[in-house]
């Protein structure tokens, strides 16, 4: 991905000299000046902008009609960004931006050398209004909401900007583009759109198509005549972060049919090839009330990550991040645990304990059963760390959630689970996802394990790969034209599924064979 | 002109409707809105800016999918400026803009109906910091000085703006677009632009070709998201006034080779037919001193505008504008006055009275002569109007120069006089002269008078032309191409020339034949 070839920036720093002024050759100063650009780029053309404009003649006779300048690419033409003195360091940067709903991932580049030059994440300030997006949506709904929303994240991402720039010892003048990815409400929010419409039928975004945009837009704090790059969305639950994964597996370039799945509220679910692309999230409302991944507290040391239990003895082993003493369970551990204990059964195929096989593991509180994942002697925090049965029935609906929506995408485009030679597993939190556990509850299909790849923050990655390739930027508007997006339909079938889903790993053993 | 057919507008208002979105049909409001007017330009892009599609969704639904929406075409595809309620008038509206030296001519055409709505001039502001170019160059290099001339003009086209707009009883949002043509000088103080090295050697503008601009590039009061079309330049001396000049002739598509000569402080020429256009204007220096055109004060009422002397009793008839009584006398009036006074052998070939003709008419006032125009008793200003042997030589070193910087292009070009079809005499000056009395005095060559056209301001009539039509805007651009500009040279030959021409009509008197 860093290896993206320098003849395919679309952000560039390049010296440029030009013969002064005479009168043989009486050439404005300016299209002397884009000539000689125009020249240095194969012939492409080069616009320029009256603000630069202005200072243009006096820069040229002051250093002798020889500069540097910074440039980017638009959608047909090359934009002059600034002109500096010859003498001044020939690098040019750019930001990928993942804007994630927690949290926001941020990646300086040297768009000379392609490499990263610092990377660094911050909890997304929106959190402070509401931390899920449907709390954003309706508090962007009262006067002054969507500006403040706005203003936080973009003062927040500006904060940041300046200093990297400072710990980097460059200008934010040298940073002249940004390539930015984020859902379709997220996407909404940078760009001071009302995303009013999105969360309430019909779905509709206000656009989906931001291409390139000014940094003044939306006060980004980079140049002011550079650019930003805004991936597109498909729709309301399908946006311009999934475009980004997509764009990143490079699953639009093989020959065989995979697939990609973000697992974050929605599971947003992208099938295809070279030839097609399907993109499916469940604006599937009430039904999957509380997400696909409502389960458990965010990653951080202490936190329980994984669990083996042993069936014959039912000794539990588990592993935190950090090798810290346990002090609570994430998503990803949790779906280990709960795997765990249906193979011990400890819980049956409906996810209710087993008294009997739990031992001294269950209590009941408040009238709940819980069980003792780690003792009180054993705790990070003193006290034990327990499961009620209410956390294993949400997670039971998450799963179940998960496999009808796989299900009714794979069915709807009449594809079967053997055909599919990759599985992707996007986002943070599908990192972290033990496969095999989730094959065992039933959440992800029962394929060889070979077939599941954890991409990581795949709308970095993507991101990334846009602000360095013209080729890449311009292959997401590829995908974004080829993808079919298709919204879930909530229908009896659907919830007839979505029930027969509701039990481990499901109604239908036959489809998971290998799962005893 | 006004003929410009509607489907070659640049600048729209249409009326679009869509469907309401639906779970069927989830295309985003901006997206749906941009594909219903794409649609209704018959499939060409349409691009959007974020400010205006952060007000579609509301105004979408608001009005039920029916809006009007006013779009302008850019360089390749169209910009959306603003979207309407249906029930606000259909009309759009723009601006044709003469930027000239000392007076500024606006028109306000109707778009849809490609008719002047109304057309005002005013005095340039920038005369009270300098009534010459000169003199503006070099105060625009004082500190501020850009600054205040570009303010003290575009604040005085927006005041006129804004009234143009309260006596239309319309608002400045419905003007979406101008179109603005002026000498070189005058597009850098409009842009901003430094005109510091116009007016040096070599003479190099900033930028010879500014196109398309934001409104806001220069604080123009029309609609923010509208556009603004300014005229390029061939040089310093040559400028955008004369590209509208070209476009308004129509000599860019003749077979036949045809002159066009805009007669102001320089005397700027283009020849040339459908397959190609020489441009040339006299950076002549000093040589030129006083330019072409230093004779007189401007038209007005009660101004000489023509004379005859009657050769025989020596009688002379003086017209005036208005009719009013004379009051003084304008260019064109002196020349008709210096021939009438070369016919009746009043004055000699080098211009010198002759006293033993002039009669009573002869006065020496502060030890030179001067003669009598208008006798006090016939003067409406109560005093004698007179003409110094200072004036006459003034005057007959314009004319010198006039017809120097003609033959020399004509030469440099190897056509001859009778190559010439067409004999364009733009500008205001231009249209009162009577060629008959400028070919007496040798000012312009000795073709038949039907060979001479007085056009007018070309420079308003080229930018109406250009502002109603895309075909004709595109056009301005391939004449910028076409034109091969060539900078007067004045070396030892030019100076022979220029003082052969000192002469009444001209030291080679067979180059005049019909002149007694």
């Amino acid at each position: 991905m860093m290896g993206t070839p320098q003849q395919e920036r679309w952000i560039r720093s390049i010296p440029v000299s030009s013969q002064p002024p005479s009168l043989k050759d009486n050439t404005a100063d300016v299209d002397r000046l884009v000539k000689e650009i125009e020249k240095a780029l194969g012939g492409e053309e080069v616009r320029i902008d009256l603000s630069l404009s202005r200072k243009i003649p006096s820069l040229l006779r002051e250093h002798g009609y020889h500069v540097r300048a910074d440039l980017y690419k638009g959608l047909l033409s090359w934009h002059l960004v600034d002109v500096f003195p010859p003498t001044e360091a020939g690098s040019v940067y750019g930001l990928a931006v993942d804007l994630g709903t927690s949290m926001i991932e941020v990646r300086l580049l040297d768009l000379v050398t392609g490499e990263v030059q610092e990377e660094t994440s911050f909890l997304n300030p929106q959190i402070h209004v509401g931390p899920d997006i449907l709390t954003r949506i309706h508090f962007a709904g009262r006067e002054g909401g969507l500006q403040k929303l706005q203003s936080l994240l973009v003062g927040r991402l500006n904060q940041e900007i300046q200093s990297l720039a400072e710990r980097q010892g460059i200008s934010t003048k040298n940073m002249v583009g940004a390539s930015v990815a984020g859902n379709t409400t997220m996407t909404h929010l940078f760009l001071g759109l009302d995303p009013y419409w999105i969360c309430r039928e019909p779905y509709i975004p206000v656009l989906n198509r931001p291409g390139l945009i000014r940094p003044g837009d939306v006060g980004l704090g980079i140049h002011e005549r550079g650019v930003v790059f805004v991936f597109p969305n498909a729709g309301s639950y399908f946006g311009g972060d999934l475009m980004a994964g997509i764009l990143a597996s490079g699953m639009n370039h093989l020959e065989e049919v995979s697939i990609l799945v973000d697992v974050g509220t929605n599971a947003e679910v992208v099938l295809g090839n070279r030839d097609w692309l399907v993109a499916c999230a469940g604006a599937a409302g009430p039904a999957l009330e509380g997400g696909v991944a409502s389960m458990g507290m965010m990653a951080g040391p202490g936190v329980i990550d994984k669990v083996v239990i042993e069936p014959a003895t039912g000794e539990f082993q588990v592993g935190t991040i950090d090798g810290l003493s346990p002090v609570g369970i994430c998503g990803s551990g949790m779906i280990d645990l709960v795997a765990q204990l249906y193979l011990a059964r400890m819980i049956d195929i409906r996810g209710k304990y087993v008294p009997e096989k739990c031992g001294e593991r269950i209590q009941t509180i408040d009238a709940m059963q819980h069980l003792i994942v780690v003792f009180s002697k054993d705790s990070g925090t003193g006290e034990a760390l327990t499961l009620s049965q209410a956390e294993i029935d949400a997670l039971m609906r998450s799963k179940a959630a998960m496999h009808t929506i796989l299900t009714t995408m794979i069915r709807m485009i009449h594809l079967e689970w053997k055909d599919f030679r990759k599985f992707y597993v996007a986002g943070t939190f599908g990192s972290y996802i033990n496969p095999r556990s989730a094959i065992v509850l039933g959440m992800l299909p029962d394929l060889p394990l070979e077939v599941y790849e954890a991409l990581g923050n795949t709308s970095l990655a993507g991101a990334t790969t846009a602000l360095l390739s013209l080729r890449k930027r311009n292959e997401v508007d590829e995908i974004r034209n080829r993808v079919t997006y298709v919204e879930m339909n909530v229908n009896q079938e659907f919830m007839n599924q979505f029930s027969a889903a509701k039990f481990i790993p499901h109604t239908h053993r036959s489809l998971f064979p290998t799962v005893p």
